[in-house]
């Protein structure tokens, strides 16, 4: 079974990953949430990303706001699929933080989501359709999940 | 092997997924490309995002301008990873095509790149990331890929 | 007498809709108000635009936040007027909503109004000058809203 | 037959109208085009609007860059369905003259399209949908522009 | 002693008005306070602007939210100076209302001050500067004010 | 006879003033070009606008860019009317000069016009539409040139 | 040891500094909080810049909203680094502060941190990095505030 | 004598310091340039940044555009003071990039300069306002650059 990390760049920020928890149960997803950031912690960070893969996660999620380098930080870190989340409290509602997560140099790609909660569930239900490319009991998870028009709540 | 589909919203637009045939060499993914438009050919869209599983796509790239919503329009149709490439030439930029990607609802996902030609390569990039979850080739590509500076060219 | 369709992309958009209510009645427009959301019931936005032209539907609101496709989506699938309400919700106060109804590329139009209820009570205004073309009782509504200074509160 | 008018708020932007033309021909749609503007000629605008609808017009295009006024100052003058354009050349692509379009208050509606060119063509496209409400031949020809996949070039 | 005329484009934008009578008061400016609405009252703003020199007035000071056509109506009518206040409401703070305000076209010039409260009273202080240049009292009291440090509260 | 100030913040902003040469001519005001920057030459700009009003100018204009602070530096200095230019060359076409010199705080107003070559020639129409208050002549000229259209080219 | 100067443009800033108290306190900086406006007291503004040096200061921070000229007028009157730290208030969360602050021209620079507290703090922190150039006892505390993550609270 | 070290995200940006050489020399400083990606060679740029203070650099310079991460990732791993400069190259002018180097969270500042030439060449001159807190010489430079109106060219 694949696992999922998500990574939050502040204490602050757990309300967005709260808000996802629904998915991830309603996925079955496996699932750690570790709050690091990219600049107070740049080390954990590197650690983290660095040893990803072989502590068995298929994919990060990294959720941060303002100038969010989280995301750019994981995927300078490692080949696993990155997931960035905007998310909001700094200027123009989020704006800060949607280009400092999307406008990756070519090489380094950030998958960029929605700012804020739509964002956070929206990377679960993506890391969901990048697992079931190999489980074939997630995809009937996301089936089901569409025949209810893709909400859970 | 995975495939990969790259549909782009007009004709004018095939200088951006040129610029990535590189990377799609390089990686060694089997790719088809395909101009198909969210607004002008809405039929001949659904009708692709809703089969692409079956015809054996296991992600697809979808890179539009302006009032971008081919990407959404895909993800509306499948459960497969889609992954939005804003294009530059209405106003901002490309500010446009990067909000109308990025921005889309809970539950329906567009894992979006940067806009332009450094999207375009990024989305090839990832996808990369995502075969390689199964692809012991593709992940020995992107390791080689990392040692290179994460660059081609 | 013209009828008016009227979707919004979410259930909380209600607020919206019953904003103009008081226009609808105000210039006698017979319509209908359906919730369906351009990502999650792909296949029901289809087949209502295609057929609203033979359901006597002559014209069709579209309200939605975010990545706002809604109005994008349905004037794919027909030839009727659609006019687009983009709402606020999403980065920008609907900034995202508004370019992403309006940067439509040219063939598939979507007259847009302006974010959120005053948008919305224009939409329903500018269907009843579309109206008044062949209905002459909606063109005495029209002169007589004008007298009162285009405004019902 | 209807009879569209096209106003433009200076003689600089006519290469926009004529980005239009093949459209108004390929809808047989007949129509005059005006330079006037709504700050160096107000009064021409005025009269204009005022008198546009015993004219003979059905509806009336306006199309203008910077603080675009000439859109909303027309709609002031005439209960006739009013299409705005923005038009570039000011700051952010034309983002100033689109809000001066689009945002209207509740009350005197301006149907906005895109920036620029697409915005001509789509204005013209949806003028040619008005009509066809009451004109079987349009119909007729917005069919077979769709069947063209919506483009004329 | 010159007059001036202060205008509001709806009746809601009162308290932007109420927030400069301090300044109008301190400075001994007579003034009269008038909404109109360049969209919904479009004579009445063309009647106004037209004889406002023959009525007396000196300046003209205009106040509008959103695609704030007011001052450049007004602008477009008159030779008096006119001086614009972006009133916010609409997207970005008010961002439409500065940009619909400000950016006129050479030949019609609106002097436009910062989007609010601000903005108004500092419409005050300027026709207060403008009065100054030919009458001493103001030009006294416009002294005073800076020696207290440019503010009344 | 007025006298009418025209600082500059950079020599590479001279073309701006160039082009409103001809409406200088037009209303026949007596005008001196400096060129002093805020930053550079703050002694020289405060000791300008400090005696601006005893050397017998009755009005100032000043046109920078980027962080455009010549018309507040200026406005903070004098009683006299200030109107400002925000020139492009920055950020998003001007926008950061806009905003640099618009949204002054109460108390200290500059009156602001169009980015460009547009608003400098705004703001010298502007300030003969103050002198005109108290000199005949120039309101005639005023007056012939609404005659032709507000355009002198 | 290095003395720092914060100088706020409105007494209504004042909780930005304290929210930086906790930080100077951490540091052990010695500093002065003076309430300036570069537009209401530019004499003021004038005189404390040029003589910060004599005085004893070796950096200034200046916070301010708006056309937030504040930092640019005191890094024009001094050649000691000075801070600039933009504040919330206008249009954009404070975009138009960023902006008046950050584009400086080339030969005047203000060193530029992020919109309100977190940009107050963080010049403090950058103070303390300038003053740990020359003393090593902020040089430990720097090393120590950063084993406890960069943060005080 | 302080050294600085100049790090740029791409070789495609040396142009930018190369601007500012005239500058470097003008001052005396001692620097040194190198390109490194925070992206794609983040343990270069990681060892760079913890090793900077103990290989004699007083002061880092880190130039990068889109989501410029640079300096951010640099600030993480050192105490020494980082200056950064957003260059132009994605959407907006470089806003995104100006978004991404100045919104850091408290605790970890960049002192951010404008966007282009004009920043890289004040991040120089701070640079060397820094360091004539303890280098009498080039607090000579400093004045007479001031005197020559701030500017070498």
């Amino acid at each position: 079974m694949p696992k999922l990390a998500i990574l939050l760049g502040s204490k602050s920020d757990k309300s967005y990953a709260e808000s996802a928890e629904i998915y991830l149960k309603y996925f079955g997803i496996e699932y750690e949430i570790n709050i690091m950031s990219a600049h107070r912690n740049p080390a954990l960070v590197t650690e983290f990303a660095t040893n990803a893969r072989e502590k068995g996660y298929s994919a990060i999620i990294a959720g941060a706001g303002m100038a969010a380098h989280l995301a750019g930080v994981v995927a300078a870190h490692t080949d696993l699929p990155v997931l960035g989340v905007p998310l909001p409290g700094g200027v123009m509602d989020g704006l800060d933080a949607l280009l400092s997560t999307v406008q990756m140099p070519a090489g380094v790609p950030v998958a960029t989501f929605a700012v804020g909660k739509a964002g956070m569930r929206n990377a679960v239900v993506f890391a969901a359709q990048i697992f079931a490319l190999s489980e074939p009991g997630i995809l009937e998870s996301l089936k089901e999940f569409r025949e209810k028009g893709s909400r859970l709540d």
